[in-house]
């Protein structure tokens, strides 16, 4: 099959987003149940797609983890299904009046939610994020226009003609849902540049793509960026609770953005709570990166530098630091915070208010673990993925960070003087 | 004076913001209501210092329409010592708790408005923007980083030193107003490049810098765009009513981008309607350029071209065509809008919500002139711009937007599990 030139298929998909935009709740929530019909009903010709780049990529040396991140089992389209059937039935964002009041003339002025219209997201080698993108759009009212990677081109390819009939048995136009098939670099530049015909890019990927983005792009996009995250364990602080929560936050998941990086501790706690959080860390088997302070208590473990402050490791490592207040935690992570989530655990409920209002980050938390600030976790019910710029949406974007809002201002005939 | 570096200013002004971010509104309330007092108290010297300004201009020839937006009479520093206390009355926005929620596990999450950080403002020669802007700025909790033309240097460098001056008197850092004082076009490249220290960047100027803004920037920044309204006689307008409409959104004010510059005409009206709209316009002194259906009423009126409903023309000249319904209107209002403000008359309200509903816009109106769609007008207070893109801000954009949020999750030792 031959694909259309970019802007020629960016057209169709900005028509398509008109159509979108003004079809019911019902009609997109509609197309979601049957794209996960679909998906369950044709798991094994994914598979079989989904082999072609297996082959391919293992024939061209890829590693492993990452064939594991290409691969479609029928557990995975299982759980792709189970996605968007989860996502059709979260309540709707559009229509939503977030705001309104009526002017001295009489002017009645309301805000409403409305869908963006052409959402472009542009990914890596996952075929699964084809349709948890794609669903995520769809019940925000967008048009999907999607960009995956080459090794994943035969998985997406056959994923998105599945949503696309989907969309059409809904009653719907079939490129509210579009890959772009050319995976050059330049096509990739291109897409980027789309501007006037995508609406928000967001990117799914790592630092490579994020920076492509920022030097290219000229549509607006939204990052979800880096978490270098910090728990600071106070002085006043309960600790075995901070025990506990420095073990979760850090061990629960070594290769996830809300894990944290930097374990910071009071000096005056310092003795008690440190050589037995290293002991709970070992058995985790995280290798302890300390500073020349923390290294009093902690004479096996190696020591920090500079760099490892400022590293989001995304692995069973983390750095540990002795401050000697709430103070010189927040100075510290001033400097290295990607500006995610940062957490402190204390018992002093001023030490915790000051905290919360100078930390600046997404999310800030008191006595909870930063393996929270997800869309799920914190009620959002799905997530787009998990920003940390502070422009239109910062830590985790739920559907609703999928849409933008419109004036609407009901008169009789009201002139300015 | 020698300014310092660009980036050494712009970890100063960062610095400044985080004491910003924790200053009460009320010390920043007080920094404008003394900022103001010190406009007025040396109007005479910033009208000295903007002599200087205004003779280098004429000098090199500007024309007298652009020195007079340069030109500050103590009348205008006087507006803008009032903007400054009108700012300073507004609600504070810091603090808000916009939503909140208990999940099942006990955690307690709120979202908080918090200040951007530091906000970049690169404007042309206006000076009264140097006081406007920063004002905005303070009150919303940012520091404000500037960057104004050359033209405008002298002005700029007096007005900042006395926002200054009033800053520290509030017991702020000096830095919390900043002036970038070399207006080299490759610093103002590299201020759009402060990724990392500035956190929104706000154009404030004509086509030529949105576009380098477009092109190099690659900090966060929201555009204040073009204004190609419309409004849509309907065939079942008030036709009084559409009259005083369209007289009064074409000719209020002609150089505003909230100005109509396309009348669409129901073809049942036309005939009745256009010839005394058409008088009341060539009154009011403007060029009418009709399309082929509209010059059978309007048989003296300029041809009209594809280019005339492409164009803003920010001038006494209108474009007028005929459609065959309301459907016909939106298609050509989707065609040729810029996505700012879109009007429809009509009293039949199945086609008013239609219209609501269909046409993509930062602000739609029904039976209302579109010059209401401004800051002011339509409540906000004070306004930093109209935005017409879709991520953060669109439409008018209050001190509101000149914030972002921050999830704060309160726990009592939650784990994930």
């Amino acid at each position: 099959m031959n694909s259309p030139p970019l802007e020629q298929l960016a057209g169709r998909v900005r028509e398509a987003a008109r159509v979108l935009a003004r079809a019911p709740g019902s009609v997109r929530d509609d197309a979601l149940g049957l794209a996960a019909d679909l998906l369950e009903d044709e798991r094994a010709s994914l598979v079989t797609a989904n082999r072609a780049d297996l082959e391919r990529a293992e024939a061209a040396g890829m590693v492993e983890a990452a064939r594991d991140r290409l691969r479609l089992t029928e557990d995975r389209v299982h759980a792709m299904a189970d996605g968007l059937r989860k996502v059709a039935a979260l309540p709707d964002p559009v229509g939503e009046v977030t705001e309104g009041w009526v002017r001295p003339n009489g002017l009645k002025v309301t805000r409403v939610r409305v869908p963006l219209g052409v959402v472009g997201v542009i990914y890596e080698n996952r075929p699964n994020v084809t349709s948890d993108a794609a669903g995520l759009c769809l019940k925000a009212g967008n048009a999907a226009f999607l960009r995956g990677s080459s090794s994943a081109l035969d998985s997406n390819r056959a994923v998105v003609a599945l949503l696309r009939r989907a969309v059409v048995k809904a009653g719907l136009p079939e490129d509210a849902v579009a890959l772009v098939e050319d995976t050059s670099h330049e096509t990739a530049v291109a897409f980027m540049q789309l501007r006037g015909l995508i609406d928000c890019l967001i990117p799914r990927g790592g630092p490579a793509l994020i920076g492509s983005l920022v030097e290219h792009a000229t549509v607006p996009y939204v990052l979800d960026g880096d978490g270098n995250c910090h728990i600071y364990v106070d002085g006043a602080a309960d600790l075995s609770m901070a025990h506990e929560l420095a073990v979760n936050a850090k061990t629960h998941r070594f290769g996830v953005c809300n894990a944290v990086e930097t374990i910071l501790v009071h000096a005056g706690v310092a003795p008690e709570f440190l050589p037995r959080l290293a002991a709970s860390l070992e058995t985790a088997g995280v290798e302890i990166r300390a500073d020349e302070r923390a290294r009093h208590h902690l004479p096996d473990a190696v020591p920090a530098c500079e760099e490892d402050f400022a590293t989001e490791f995304l692995a069973p490592i983390v750095a540990i630091g002795i401050v000697d207040d709430a103070a010189d935690a927040m100075e510290h992570i001033a400097r290295y915070s990607s500006g995610h989530s940062e957490a402190i655990v204390t018992s002093d409920v001023s030490v915790a208010e000051r905290f919360v209002t100078e930390v600046d980050a997404a999310a800030v938390l008191v006595n909870a673990s930063t393996r929270f600030v997800d869309g799920e976790e914190l009620g959002l019910g799905a997530e787009v993925g998990i920003s940390t710029q502070k422009l239109h949406a910062r830590g985790p974007m739920g559907v609703k960070e999928l849409t933008t809002l419109k004036w609407v201002v009901r008169g009789e005939g009201q002139v300015r003087r």
